[in-house]
């Protein structure tokens, strides 16, 4: 068995010799272009050794990478020593960068192998397109699970149960759904519709399951069909009676690995597959003439993004519940603090069980970041299970954290003063509140897209030449996936959530933020609502509601640096915090909210 | 002679089957993509009768249509009244939509004809893709001058001479600019560069022209190579001292329309030729085997947007002359108004003649836009030279003008009060005005482009549900065009105005406004430069500095609607629009500036 990253490299080099690869892609991804994967699919992390969220390992006989971006260099310096992967910095995090290399560093002739169900169809497509137009023979060598070979010790695939999420949250049947697709199908002429991303699958049959860390996923591939439709999934996963619910919505249910048979044994001749090429994986396209699929994008991704009015006012008892759960405890941190001081990860740990007493509790949305002064600054910081920095009664702590309820999926960051704090601490907390109460409040046209906004959020700390390196909002789904695309503020349209005009019923983070190297980390988030404000003569606005409930730490804002305006919004929300939670408080926990809540100014 | 538009809509028809064509497809260009063109290439005005800047003829046997868009609606439905075309309204201005619909309405076999000089490659380009994609085999027909034929009164081309706008203006001479090109041309791996686009031809070798009304151009092509240039020109437009000038620089003055004999006379065998296919005209590219084309842009566009530092010394000089200019038109309209008030036309009459006192001024760098009462609501109003409406002492004007000076261009819009005015236009005034400031004051980073910076500008306005449906700012040359790509404000990036990069050196508008239909029109417009703002950690950030020196009247604001820092700001331009105008002005001048740019709040 391959210990060490280089006994796995030599296996793997091995293994390419014997297949003819003169170079092997290994991206970071499951078979559904999921942003979080199982330990099933935790390839590239075996591979190299590197457990960051993004990255790509190319291998070749005399070379090996890791590409992966600035938030992960220091992490991927450590974790790739003495690896034998050489780290390659990328510039723009996602950006293919690793294809140049490969088509700069192979010869005419030479063959790239990859597994063919990692790589979506759209991915397989921009690999030969970039071969293509650099005029060099380059061959792809789609592979079908070379991971049985390198990897025997591979984690199997979870076998969880598969859970329904009642219509009485969504506030759609998944019958009502599945029309709404036949429709979609209808109008494209199609009778058939694939469908390889979790989260759509997880919406659109109103199902939950627990087969990926945070978020409530289960693998699965679903197959529409106006004759009949399938679920490709492993048997043990459903139910009885989950099996029965779904034959009435004319759903049969398959082995997760009967998907590579789908030409042979699932579509009659000739059927033209409507999918979506960008999670489609490639292995699927290619099992079929090209002539059988047809790209019509997903429109599950837009349905789901658009939450219903039944979804908004569960969403509205989860923030509730949020702000029960923070209160108790900052109210515990605040004693505790001067006594016997937890750690980042116990407070972590605490927020949890906090959460899980609200109820109807499936567990965090994404693993906290806890960040106590330093470590606040660190963008994408997570405390460590054992030996994470004990708080002192001083500075500033960065608390980003979310929960998964039968309600909704909550997304919240606070920075706290957990003792005296500097003029310069406030003054940069009260720039970063400046701009998430100018996006809070912002109206704009229909129409209108995140990179339209984003700037809203960063105006006052850019007059100070100050900024943040990440963008200002994403999409949030409802008990699904807390990074929820289309929708979201960022500074580039070459991303959805750059270039995704807002619609009313979105759900968006608001959260910018100043991070100083080495210092303290501050960071403000509210998740917003996206609703129409009218028309008065100049086309339909639309407007946000922030729907998080949880006071702004007052000690940190400086009064002189705000307008009337922001004082009013502060005032208003707070008073609407207070109204909320209050009878969901006990006496105590009142008065400590009352004074957390007090109008200022 | 074909007097009504039904007459030469028929000439063009009987042309049309002698030449076998099924559509003719007539653009508003020149044969170098200008925006504004001599009459000799007024073909679609002549041809419909529709004198709007932004339209697109398409006739075939049985339909006749001119494409245009919302700005010219009205315009369009009056000229268009008998002369048997449609108007066929676009949702996008300059969409090709009218492609669309060939698409469409033609048939499988049938042709299409077009100008081949009016066209750009890439417009050809994306004609020949849109059939291509559509799958339906249509004919693409390129003539060479057709209107030699169809229009025989057609106006000769303009014959003003060329003249030098002196390196003491531009700061750095033809010879350095053409050695830049030089440097270009050898990293590309060229030896020569076809350039068709007016205004870069003018900046890239320090000349200018009267060709075109407010664009100081010259109609020409500029052939760059290493073995000698080729400048294709009207003989009659270059001086013997002139051309002396240019042999001096290696580049020999050739007949305009010699340019067609590109490839026989000018190019030694499979020379490849540099060239932007945005604006060079098809006519040329077809001339040439393609592969004697490699498309490398046009880089004059970007190195012209940067303005030197001796042409913003010398702009800050014509601003001061704009700011005379302005300031004597002002105060004769405060007392001509009482006693006998011009009409809007007299106003742009007077404010031209104001201008031209100050000196070294070639005329408007476009038809002033003097817009009272209801008139100031229509975006795009010039009054006309007969029968303009006369002012009156009450209510709003609306002034946007500039001027052409050896220092520069100027663009300036002013509204201001003629006697008493409402509380809800001081809203709307000074809503537009805290938009104007937000974008002034704006610092951001390196790399931020229009789209971003664009919404800063609408914030306030849209805080009302109010808005304008212009872009907030283009580009602007140096006694050049008073539209110059590619930088600007705008809502989409699908123009280069909304996903250029701001740079130090780039002169912008900064122009917000608010139109109420039949009511009033409001738009404050400066000109801004782009400048370092230093780094302070977080990158390099950049500014703005406003250039344009006139007071914004006061009477218009409401105080109670501004933040400290935006009274700041209007207290501070003022004092340095006083400063630097006060030793320009008489006394009573003066007098008279010190009271506009008293301080407020």
């Amino acid at each position: 068995m391959a210990t060490t990253p280089s006994q796995k490299l030599s296996n793997i080099r091995s293994w390419m010799q014997s297949e003819q690869l003169d170079a092997l892609l290994i991206p970071s991804s499951d078979d559904h272009q999921s942003e979080y994967v199982a330990d099933h699919w935790q390839v590239r992390e075996w591979s190299s050794g590197f457990t960051g969220s993004a990255g790509t390992v190319v291998i070749t006989q005399d070379f090996a990478g890791l590409w992966t971006d600035s938030r992960y260099f220091l992490q991927a310096e450590t974790e790739l020593a003495d690896s034998g992967l050489e780290l390659m910095k990328q510039g723009i995090p996602h950006a293919p960068e690793h294809v140049d290399w490969l088509i700069e560093h192979l010869q005419a002739g030479q063959t790239i192998g990859f597994d063919a169900a990692q790589l979506s169809a759209a991915q397989v497509f921009a690999l030969q397109a970039a071969i293509e137009k650099a005029n060099k023979p380059i061959e792809l060598l789609a592979h079908s699970n070379p991971w049985k070979t390198i990897w025997p010790e591979r984690p199997a695939l979870p076998n969880d149960p598969i859970f329904v999420h009642p219509a009485r949250f969504t506030g759609q049947s998944a019958e009502d759904k599945l029309e709404q697709l036949r429709i979609f199908c209808q109008q494209k002429g199609l009778s058939t519709y694939l469908l390889s991303s979790l989260d759509d699958i997880a919406w659109l049959l109103n199902l939950r399951g627990t087969d990926v860390d945070c978020n409530p996923l289960f693998y699965s591939f679903f197959l529409f069909s106006n004759s009949g439709s399938h679920l490709f999934t492993k048997a043990d996963k459903v139910s009885e009676e989950l099996a029965k619910e779904l034959a009435a919505l004319d759903i049969e249910v398959q082995d997760y690995d009967d998907i590579w048979q789908l030409g042979n044994r699932f579509l009659a001749a000739e059927t033209i597959v409507g999918y979506d090429p960008g999670t489609t994986p490639y292995r699927l396209y290619q099992s079929l003439w090209s002539l059988q699929w047809e790209s019509v994008g997903n429109p599950m991704r837009d349905w789901k993004a658009i939450k219903n009015v039944t979804e908004i006012n569960h969403i509205r008892t989860a923030m509730r519940k949020d702000g029960v759960a923070l209160t108790r405890l900052f109210r515990w941190l605040e004693k505790q603090v001067q006594t016997d001081p937890p750690t980042e990860a116990e407070v972590a740990i605490r927020l949890d069980e906090l959460r899980r007493a609200q109820g109807a509790y499936h567990g965090e949305s994404f693993s906290a970041i806890v960040g106590y002064q330093a470590n606040g600054a660190i963008i994408h910081y997570r405390p460590p299970q054992k030996g994470s920095a004990r708080l002192a009664p001083e500075g500033l702590l960065l608390l980003d954290s979310g929960g998964q309820y039968d309600e909704g999926t909550t997304d919240i960051t606070r920075t706290v003063a957990l003792g005296p704090v500097t003029e310069e601490q406030k003054k940069h907390f009260t720039l970063v509140l400046k701009g998430h109460i100018a996006l809070d409040r912002a109206k704009f046209p229909v129409g209108t897209t995140g990179v339209q906004l984003d700037g809203f959020a960063r105006y006052a700390l850019w007059q100070e030449r100050l900024n943040y390196g990440h963008g200002t909002g994403h999409g949030v789904g409802f008990f699904l996936n807390v990074h929820e695309p289309p929708q979201g503020f960022a500074t580039t349209i070459t991303t959805s959530r750059g270039s995704t005009p807002l619609k009313p019923g979105m759900l968006t983070s608001n959260e910018p933020g100043y991070y100083q190297t080495g210092g303290y980390g501050i960071r403000t988030e509210n998740l917003i609502i996206c609703k129409e404000a009218g028309d008065v003569g100049f086309g339909p606005f639309l407007e946000f509601e922030s729907l998080t409930l949880f006071p702004i730490d007052r000690r940190l804002i400086d009064i002189s640096m705000l307008t009337k305006a922001e004082i009013d919004w502060i005032n208003t929300y707070h008073q609407q915090v207070n109204n909320e939670l209050a009878s969901h408080l006990d006496e105590e926990e009142r008065q400590w909210m009352e004074a957390q809540c007090a109008a200022i100014g």
